[in-house]
């Protein structure tokens, strides 16, 4: 929706064609393209700040560069992708500009945003294997234009480690807490820091972790406050909730 | 740690008796009162920037008496209590002021604090068993000084109701959003809202909702991006983090 | 059991020698072809409305056409099968006519049944990945000669897709709502619908999704009545079932 | 809504100061009364074909009086309270006219809708304890003006007691099975009716039922075809759905 | 253990230098074969009326093989192998004579016992897929000279199927129900039967069957006495069983 | 059904009027007497070789008396009745001859059964805190006439208790293991006896014992071949299997 | 046994009447005293190296006191007593003298065991709630005669309360680490120590705690090595096994 | 931290420049090296006596061999890697000396250390599909210089295959009992020996099993006292402790 349109409305509104609730709705809950197999959400910038993401699982390299293609040609700059796969990016690649991290499984179709300089996003991790979910918030938060600083393999286990780096726990603005097995990291960085935590449960472990059961159970029983929990290997989440909270 | 105490650090590190990271530490983690059955965390809100809260269930009336008090002694103000029953609020408030909001089991010892005109913490639930748990919410965010706007019984059965209040979703700088059942209305506000909704399942249902799991599952599979979740019932957790974010 | 087979009974009740009841049960429970490893029921049109159907997983290819063949000698003009695999549709197709749908797996041997004008049954589905499912209720339900609606990618993240299309749920006479994650579609549609709402839980999404779960949790405890719920990816048993409502 | 409001929807429309589709989710979606502490959806018969209905667990003797009240002011003839207690029901007869039925803890305020001849709905029951939740479904049926036929403890266990009675199965129109323990009832009735079936799993049992959990896996899996199911113990919603279906 | 062995220790007994105790537990306790990886229990068939059975899964071909000659070589005529795959099979039969049956995945070294005449054990499945169990069983009770009848395919969703049959219930020993999906197979038959029912749940089924957790659940629950349950897929236990209790 | 009647039946087979087939039917699922809330299956000890039990719990103390005595009228001298309360039990010992047993919570309404001198049934359990589900077996075993021999507290953390008894284990013709905590008994005794062992999971226990969970899936995984198990507490049921196989 | 008796056990080995290996087994699986109800392992002092501790729940006052009263008959000066309630240890107080604990509900028969001064066993706690069960392990521990160190709330959300205290962590043998909500405390724990831990998860929490799985998953899943997991709440047994290693 | 290192935070303490208070801090809790993907925790074997393990799975075979060289490189004689390939192992054995066992798929890099002639650690299996994860615990504990004793496929079913081995288990100082399917290995041993018992769940069985959950239940819920459980397949961990204890 230009602007054209949203001056029409208002001018409806104006002449009392239009209630004031009614243009409301109006310019909150507008269009979209409908591809058959998905209806692409082009007014979400408007009504949520940011453009609908492609979550690639799921959906055929096709399904994906044509729904990547339709947002670029309705204006946006940058398309993220999560969870693609290398060799739908490879095919993707050929037809659109795609920066592709193999770790994380990300794709930004058509140009990667620049790192701002605003609040610090925290990116924690237990251990090496949590890597991959950390990178996909990470990547996210980056995408939406923040300044991330990443601490990894930082585990319970080891806890000078983490207290280490106490400064950069107390210098950030949001913090993701990255952690598989008993994801006692949330808790413990709950409890030293002074901003929201995002916990991430992973499905790293094995035997009684139950894919991330453990570590989920974990995080939601925390008893530090502050700290909220999202999906089992739920990086982007993660990622574009950090963003949000660091730009209020 | 009054602020002699940190001159005096200051001066150790000036004197090159005490390395930056030392001092830091020393300041960051300092002493608690220790009760025997309870260690009170004295600079906590040097910390993380807000005092101790007592959680009331499974500690007697005196127990609870003594760790207000203290924290009084201490210096509070004002002191949270949670899930504190009624009888035992009449036993505390012989001795302290207190104020006790019997649907919610929330007691506030000394002073109340008064609200603010800061950001707006939207706190709306799916139906009317739900307000229980969405008070203790409310009530924590307004202990922090917070502006809370209370939108009850708007359940997804019956959307319109919701979108009647949309201006209401529109205008929150964090929204609570606290469902049993089926927790769907996580998802739908997170659709509607461009700013964190922090999801909260309830207990409330019967058969398969098995004590709010059924809720909790649906909000951390939330297709909504922008929502994250903190433990069933725990209405105290997503107003002292709605606060957190509400302040930054 | 041909109208033959019939005649003689009834006149075994005329003539005493059978009770009406007997003659009941008879008409009612008989004959099945047993091919050794099935035993096919013949007469489950006339007990039940409709064919018995091919529940391809699970079963080889032979079976599958012998199986369909036999129902084709004993009269059958069309025979669905569910869950066929490619390859195995091709064994059969060689041997018999055969429609075959990649997406949903599904196959029709024989003739093609024809669309029909009655009711509606409205499709719906939160997300893309739910097609293949929706795609099994839908064809089911047009087999059985029903007038079919697709609404595809109208998830409740995005409420405004749904209610732009409020005028197919209200035209409808039998809804099928099609949803994994957090399965919150069924609520939402069932709260805006005045006729029955088959909830189908599919088994889309990551973490703790657990499979299908948590949508299928949702989907038992909603808030709105009118619902009920099938079997995780059970498509074909909510266009059965579809069908046999909008018939009634 | 009254007649006038509709007119000058429509009167709009005709002015084209309205596009026809706002006008429709203007009568589609309108007004509720606000008690605080609920909102009550006065369209919902115009919306849905039915008033809305309380469910009287959870709410104060007080709260179920004020909003059957309300709708009866309102203009509702008869109000349907489920899950209230006798001891409420006392309190709510004092004021208004009341039908309580002690076993299902269903309440009927002002006038007891009559029964109509339509038709049959079967309410059948595995045991004598699945009697409260049948008991619900059928009086909620019967409050919908239904012709309820009740079939009660022909469990599979003694399968000649539910054969025996094949002529009640064959010619309702919609049949509610009630069972728990192992939930078997939904799928032989299934087999041997050509209408829909409404399982609803109820907690009865002990041991491995784990409170319904067992009956509702065994009906979700049903392998009889035209099966789908509610929540544990849900005997309203079956009886709502039944009604929904047999008015189709 | 051989005659002379246990003609010494009574000759200890009557000499008055071993009590009947000792002697009693020397007679039941005796050795093994230790091949390292595996204890070969040579006194089984004494102890407890039949000899060990080599359960194939999770052990190399070789392993397997070796078991197998050490306890033909010690006496055995005829050695059951359960789980063993075709490739091992092919392995065996090189080295030692070796029935195969490719459906149950049941091995038969050595000689392959004849059928008795003794009391009938009657193995009834729900429906085609699942056979493997069921000839588990079947193959199982056969190789400890039991008279097996199978009866396939007669789920409850076609409850003539099996009322057809009721006279193989009636003439039943033992009966063995092996069923998927909602198990209820195991109820009806334990209503109709005057003989012990051993239910065997499988894992055949899809969504919310949890592999086998939905049938278990509803065999342990069932409403029928003389209902007992061994493991998911565990047709071996149930046809060993099945013989134990046919041989009383 | 008297013998009258099964004559009759015979002499219409005999004339040609009823098949063979129809009149077995008819001789095996006679009727019962209807109460309303409840359906006596008066030919269930023609059917399955022993009359109906009352299962007591949920039902009231007038339901129960009615049952039993519609029983003793009918013709049965002695009349089982499980999970009886002290109250209820002193409220039909008034109107009819009634044994009671505390701890079982077992009675008998009528003539107490003679014990026999058949095969021995032995009852072992873990524990002192087994003894109620294990007296429910036995009492039950004793009601059909079984020779029951008991053996308590004999868990396998003191496993020469259990052994010091092993002539009972090889003396037994079924044996009843009543365990709860990790169940293991049923295992050590399977591996000791040569007889079929019933498994009864009991909810004794606490922390990750979950109510006889714990004890149910380690029963059901029993390492030892002839085990089955029942539900959980499931003294009834397992002392009602026990009686039929020591009557083959 | 005494002296005497296994002298003369050795005569029969001396003279060849027995085998060294009889003798061994003679000596370590012996009599038990035969309470009906119950069977008191005697020997197990002998062979385990402690005498058998009375579970107090779910027996009688006066089964508690049988019990006890014979333990010291037959020689113990102290019997351990868990979980016996308040009314329970006034009745055996009456007749033998008794320590009790009410917070733990521990009570010690006969004479109190002494202190000793070997290695320290370092008792810890998450929260004030974990209390009792952590005094169930400690007194537990005193009862064997260990010197037991104690430091309660010291839980993650307030790491410098864990840090201040590093010395006891240091000092400690083993370490008991007593914890609900998230069960974090072990893996800090456990990577500060170079003990043993010993982790206990309580059934403190509320919400998706689930009654101390989550605390159980965690200590499963600690990422640091030397910590095992006992039962939800079972302080008994932790100190039981820290006593068993600390005297190693 | 070498020795020097050491004696500088001495001389500040003596200094009066650092408290005693802090240089524990320091000598406890010093450096890492950061290889950015993971944090080596060099002075792990000075704070808890034995150096960082690396844990194979999840870390591809250029990482493992980084942290396996880097630690040689700060003076490890020997590092034990966990959960390696034969692949991996392949890889790193190309650029450093490595040991490696395939069954248990444990790798040592550096010298492999010598068996002592300490205490013996008994390492049990209930039966051969156990015995991997049994060999990662037995080299685990050989690597820290324990002396090891196997006894595997001594499984509860045949109990005197273990009582045959009662002298083993009377001489060890501590027992690591390794069993799947329903574990009761754990409780028998625990009942047997006088030593601490480490239960390891396994992972092998099928049905119900559920992938070591019942044999993790079981073990938790041991009713033998002196045993704790670690994680489902945790052999590593198994074996640490045992070393950790066996040390003491």
């Amino acid at each position: 929706m230009d602007k054209t349109e949203i001056k029409n409305i208002l001018e409806q509104v104006e002449r009392g064609d239009l209630s004031a609730e009614d243009a409301f709705i109006k310019i909150k809950t507008k269009p979209y393209t409908d591809l058959g197999f998905a209806k692409i959400d082009n007014e979400r910038k408007l009504r949520q700040g940011s453009a609908e993401v492609i979550y690639g699982a799921g959906k055929t390299a096709e399904q994906i560069l044509q729904i990547a293609q339709t947002m670029i040609e309705n204006g946006e700059k940058s398309v993220l992708i999560t969870r693609i796969t290398a060799d739908t990016a490879e095919y993707v690649s050929k037809k659109i500009p795609l920066f592709y991290d193999e770790i994380s499984k990300i794709g930004i179709a058509g140009v990667r945003p620049s790192k701002s300089n605003n609040g610090k996003i925290l990116v924690a991790t237990g251990g090496t294997s949590d890597i991959p979910v950390a990178e996909e918030a990470a990547l996210t938060a980056e995408f939406y234009e923040n300044n991330v600083v990443r601490l990894y393999d930082v585990g319970v286990a080891g806890i000078h480690r983490l207290l280490d780096n106490s400064r950069d726990i107390a210098d950030a603005k949001v913090i993701i807490a990255v952690a598989g097995m008993e994801g006692a990291l949330a808790s413990v960085i709950g409890g030293l820091a002074d901003c929201p935590v995002i916990a991430v449960p992973t499905s790293v472990g094995y035997g009684a972790s139950f894919n991330g059961l453990s570590a989920l159970l974990s995080m939601l029983n925390s008893c530090a406050s502050g700290v909220s929990v999202v999906n089992i290997d739920n990086g982007f989440g993660a990622g574009y909730l950090a963003s949000m909270i660091n730009k209020i």
